[in-house]
């Protein structure tokens, strides 16, 4: 996780303590977080998702137009969060292609988790 | 959608009749596919998920390392695709910072409409 030194020295980051809220699903999707420390829950229609670490990206609904969250994001250890509103992701993708490929890779992680969590929850129809 | 212009001389296409099917879920996920010209339908679990056209990005779980697809795609019109085994589409998205944007907004997109199916077909438990 080399990205990781991007971020040494961000000047938009957030702290939160275990069991706070850090995004809701009724919030504005206005920026995408990178976890620069601790756990975070994120759970889809009140049942648990996935916990993601150091590394993780959340919030990346704020790329697809997208006015709302989907999951809520819970604090489960202290969490440190880099916060990247779009214009400074878009910069950064563009100037850092091993940050636009782990983005990429958390996001079909993120597809893989929900995919996991429709099989969980629905089931096979066909 | 400038990046396009990345695939006109692509040597990787491939050309499907429509109502043929172009992955389904039982395939391996090895490459990421772009979609050069008509409609691809994406169904999960035998449902209706959504329809894809120009320039949508198809099989994405293979960025996640999953061995299998999640979804089942079908050519709806005449189709063609552009096949990226992982190695070619890391290096484009290394070399063209517009086409690394267009895939994440692509992936963030499709997990908007997973979120939608999730709540069409679970509905909120909360």
């Amino acid at each position: 996780m080399n990205f990781l030194r991007l971020f040494a020295n961000w000047d938009d980051v957030h702290e939160f303590e275990p069991d706070s809220v850090i995004f809701s699903d009724t919030d504005t999707a206005d920026a995408v977080y990178v976890v620069l420390d601790g756990t975070v829950e994120l759970r889809l229609r009140g049942e648990p998702l996935c916990e993601e670490g150091k590394g993780s990206i959340l919030g990346e609904l704020a790329l697809s137009g997208s006015p709302h969250r989907s999951a809520v994001a819970t604090a489960r250890t202290p969490v440190r969060l880099a916060r990247l509103e779009r214009d400074r992701f878009e910069s950064m993708i563009g100037r850092h292609p091993e940050f636009a490929l782990h983005v990429m890779s958390a996001l079909a992680n993120r597809l893989r988790s929900v995919d996991s969590f429709i099989s969980t929850h629905i089931g096979k129809t066909d």
